[in-house]
């Protein structure tokens, strides 16, 4: 087990992970504060002849493969003498930059591009960075919402409930909004995670159910840093998921005051910030 | 069950999901002609008072929710009155066009949004209209690789136990590339599934293994019309995937002449497209 650090902005890139202090609560028994190993989230951005072009989010590690197998696809280069060099950019010492160098001569259309492109400063590219560019734009959230353990552990089997679709193909993620005593206020499904958060967000404003400071959003499966960034955009102040959240995420919510869960399943639960707004009944 | 068509192209809209004609193989017995229902993915194009500003592969249905959620989360309405209407553009027939008009006044940072943008013409924007745009670049795959269907089954097996991070974490996506005897070449993980396929495409291209057109791209959860299109960026002939396919990730891959292979687990495994290339050995 690596050396665990609450709040750990600067994890060491060489680690892929890093470790939280998180609370665990199973039904039945107290709430107990662990440590728990996620998954590192990270922007990158991707430069081609010094232009940046793209920044995803991911883990890092193996960022040359991630380039070129994105300019690959995108259909940039096609064979191995296309690409000159890849190299970290000097200047961003998370190493969240990258450099391709194409062959003189390779004609590149830039304009035919399609992934993410985040506003971004090079010198600044990191998690640390991306949540201060958020929050310029939202503000964290400081509702005292009360909410029963008990309660957001049903949550997820009332979801799969109201899933027709899923429960046909196999295919979709699920977003819902509940109210903190655990009432469905929308179910939306979408073979896009992000596009099914959209969707329940859309339908609380377009109902004048605005701002949604009193209310949970459950995502089916895993949390990403986009899936919080897009709550507090609503002043939703619980996140939970069913799955892991990642690092970014993690660190989002905490910076953001919002409460976030994952493994909301079976009998147990845990929280990643913000717990005071759980009530852990044992 | 609605009525099912083969290469379902014109699907319904209001029939939320497309059937198709699909082989069934379970371990042990003969491989069985079946139909199954999958979820719809089709693009849709944002348009904010008539300029395009976003395409995303989303679900159809709720189309003004997901635009609205998505201009709420890109900071660009706040708030109800900063919205004068949403409707969809008359001349694409599809539905695949919605058009967001705000309240006069306000001012928009268009440079500022960050979803997926992807050349597009209105009036021919769906699925099929997706498919010619890719295939513009890039040609279907002919390679008359043959596969064990038994193989083929052991390989999730084989990626999870190379897994370190998921078991750590359980928050990770992973692709593998192996061939087509079931040798694992490479296998990256990532908390986004488009990016550990970039990652070992970029792998196969930068150890001189190009193009991968011996080899099977296997990823761990569903599989979208973007991880096929990245495979045939790769000339990759077979895709396999642990969870289910979207109706455009098949419908890509009939058209690509790929084999796609979708809930590839436990003792069997759905064959969505080109099933020659697997040899059922009951």
């Amino acid at each position: 087990m690596p050396r665990c650090e609450w709040r750990n902005f600067g994890h060491d890139l060489n680690l892929k992970n890093a470790c939280y202090q998180i609370v665990r609560w199973k039904s039945g028994s107290a709430a107990v504060p662990q440590t728990d190993e996620l998954a590192a989230e990270e922007p990158l951005e991707i430069q081609v002849d010094t232009r940046p072009v793209c920044v995803t989010m991911r883990t890092p590690g193996h960022d040359e493969e991630l380039a070129c197998g994105f300019l690959i696809s995108e259909g940039i280069i096609q064979k191995r003498r296309d690409l000159a060099r890849i190299q970290p950019y000097p200047r961003n010492q998370q190493g969240n930059v990258v450099n391709v160098f194409l062959s003189p001569g390779l004609s590149v259309n830039f304009a035919q591009l399609t992934r993410h492109v985040f506003a971004s400063s090079s010198c600044g590219l990191c998690g640390k960075a991306t949540i201060e560019a958020v929050h310029a734009h939202f503000k964290p959230v400081t509702a005292k919402l009360s909410m029963s353990a008990k309660v957001l552990l049903g949550l997820p089997d009332r979801m799969r409930k109201s899933q027709e679709t899923f429960a046909r193909t196999g295919g979709l993620h699920a977003a819902a909004i509940f109210t903190a005593r655990g009432k469905l206020v929308v179910l939306r499904e979408d073979v896009g995670r992000h596009n099914a958060v959209d969707k329940v967000l859309g339908y609380g404003f377009l109902q004048g159910l605005w701002p949604l400071d009193r209310h949970i959003l459950v995502v089916s499966g895993r949390a990403s840093f986009e899936i919080v960034q897009k709550a507090l955009s609503a002043r939703i102040p619980v996140v939970a998921a069913v799955s892991a959240p990642s690092s970014l995420a993690t660190e989002f919510a905490i910076e953001s005051g919002q409460t976030l869960v994952g493994f909301l399943r079976g009998e147990g639960m845990n929280v990643y910030s913000v717990p005071e707004r759980i009530r852990f009944e044992s």
